[in-house]
């Protein structure tokens, strides 16, 4: 059986109208399907709103308590539960669920030995099997990126890891598309060319890619985690824009990135 | 098969260590259960924070479309996700939904001749076939008190309302308990003396108790809504304390609204 885990980012959540045509363009998807959602700008204006400072160390949001409070507000109740009524609205009968609904996601406090990030969760174990009974029940699950650590805390988790773990977990028992939402047609052999996008990327090709410098340096980390994503089981890990959703699963548009 | 159905307002909500006794006493109650969640006093606090005006009309908040916003937010997200992670802590397969989850509760914006109460949502449907199914895979389910129309919109609605929906809705395929969660110990035939609870009420003498004027009319309208629970199927309704849940699904305490 298959299954397609979508994940995507907070330039679609953030802008009403595109959010309206991916959800139009998601519920299209035939088949079992999982959204995950990133968080967007709004919790930093709900910070703002409500005067707690966003401390930033490395491009990265540092979750105090009150910022945990904050994004679990934002991303398990304003922006899943509106994902999850438009998608109702749209005959796509979803639920939404962060990691601590039926114990999804188990997770633990990152530890680090220099920044303290806070209440931010690296994930531990995805409950295959609860998720399995929901897509067999015909649901659509919509994943908040929040989980738990099984003794009471909500933890804030990166969409991206929540999106790779869904996959590695459920590849078991599922064929397992990942799609990455990216602001690219997908992965450029010329940065500056929107036309220049590689459609199949397997592993002898990617040596060769990045031996011969032709592939974008900030593109390196997604691919090398697109690759073990593949070598932990996931069928296929296809990145491009969002609004082109059945292509990119049919292949015809994004960058797919296969065993062979 | 039976189901309890149980109702916690705000005095729990809002006060931790409330909350956690309560969770403790909850997560060990046997069976499949449902937990049904009022708002409680932090929506007006992030409201405040916020600088969003509460409009109160007859003592009910009118839910504007910026009220929308917070009580989605506080409600499905901060409320109802702790309350799910502290029940998994306790070892309780919890998940928390809204009505748009699944569709698990449909409804319509209200309408009234004279006053607009904006975003609430009166229920037309419960999704019984979803809840069962999620009952029968051993979830415990924690509802927060907002429901969907099934065009989009998400919808502040009374968790008392969606206690007794549940309860109606289940009815026909499960023997109901509804409990309500109360600030005294049950009714009581003497309103200054908590040791005067009345065990239990059915038809004949909750008239007799109107006729002879032995019951405060506070709790007419909660005795009549509890009758009309039973008219539609469901097996007791239950007024206590719910730190004595226990007790009060076994009848021991509180009071227990039955048939005959």
């Amino acid at each position: 059986m298959q299954v397609s885990i979508i994940k995507i980012g907070g330039n679609i959540i953030d802008d009403e109208a595109r959010l309206a045509a991916f959800l139009d363009t998601f519920s299209a998807v035939p088949g079992k399907k999982i959204l995950v959602h990133g968080g967007g700008k709004l919790a930093t204006k709900v910070a703002e709103g409500l005067g707690v400072q966003q401390q930033m160390v490395d491009g990265r949001r540092i979750t105090d308590g009150e910022t945990l409070k904050i994004v679990t507000m934002v991303y398990a109740g304003t922006i899943n539960k509106n994902i999850v009524a438009g998608l109702q609205a749209r005959g796509c009968d979803a639920i939404g669920l962060t990691g601590a609904d039926g114990n999804a996601i188990l997770s633990h406090k990152r530890t680090h030995a220099s920044i303290d990030y806070g209440y931010v969760g690296d994930v531990d174990m995805v409950n295959s099997s609860l998720l399995t009974s929901l897509l067999l029940l015909d649901k659509t699950l919509v994943f908040a990126p929040i989980t738990h650590d099984g003794k009471g805390l909500l933890l804030n988790t990166n969409a991206d890891t929540i999106a790779q773990e869904l996959a590695r977990g459920l590849s078991a028992s599922f064929e397992v598309s990942l799609v990455y939402s990216f602001e690219k047609s997908g992965v450029l052999l010329n940065a500056e060319d929107e036309s220049s996008v590689i459609g199949r990327i397997h592993p002898v090709y990617y040596e060769q890619l990045k031996a011969s410098g032709a592939i974008f340096a900030g593109m390196i980390p997604k691919l090398d985690n697109a690759f073990a994503a593949l070598r932990s089981g996931v069928a296929r890990v296809i990145i491009g824009k969002a609004e082109e959703l059945p292509n990119l699963l049919s292949g015809i548009s994004g960058t797919t990135i296969t065993h062979a």
